[in-house]
């Protein structure tokens, strides 16, 4: 099985601002909108065919979503890729010569196994991993 | 019907190299390369579940995918959003304060009917529109 693009973020600095866009103006549905305060963001969830676009506001100035906006402004900050077999995608990718962010996958709160590739192997992409075993 | 995402845009300043990582590395399938003058770049087709990923690769330091990379480095470029009715799609932007690329859709070499928002407008994000009417 091919990998698919699972969901794409974007980066945003006010979330009832972008869902004036993303949602009024663009049309999509808002299905989801929650706080993930182990990121530091609130995230709104819209789903656009077979992926989801997911709007990430940063709560503080703390955290990876806050510094990114910093750094280069409010845009796109990841797309996320769903593998069956989240130990063979990153053999595949090291044997490749790409960079992981750690040795071993991670788990959300949804048991779900990721992991991501470094933007410097990625073309400056930050690319996330997610094992969709169904 | 609600907008899809179409395809993910990545720019590259090697396409062999980015391919070495997205279709050797990452294990998506190829399945289109070719020239696009008029842009002046060549783009790669990856297919990658209901989405493609297309890679952009500037064949000179003229144009906007050049400009892009020369300011921004590699990475994410744009995305680009299915609409089943483009001139509808444009008036509901438009009604929300969202400012478009031009006036009136433009056609690209396959008839296929587009147009850009202002990433000012849509938080940061190069939005592409395409009218798919099937």
């Amino acid at each position: 099985m091919k990998p698919t693009i699972h969901h794409i973020a974007i980066a945003v600095r006010d979330l009832d601002a972008a869902l004036e866009f993303y949602r009024d103006g663009l049309g999509l549905e808002l299905t989801e909108r929650r706080e993930a305060p182990e990121e530091g963001v609130e995230i709104a969830f819209l789903p656009a065919g077979g992926v989801e676009i997911e709007l990430l506001c940063p709560q503080s100035s703390e955290g990876g979503v806050a510094a990114f906006i910093e750094k280069r402004g409010e845009g796109l900050h990841h797309i996320c890729v769903a593998v069956p077999d989240i130990e063979a995608a990153m053999a595949q990718l090291q044997a490749s010569g790409a960079r992981l962010s750690s040795e071993s996958p991670r788990v959300d709160v949804h048991g779900t196994r990721y992991i991501f590739v470094h933007p410097q192997s990625a073309h400056g992409v930050l690319l996330e991993l997610y094992e969709m075993t169904t």
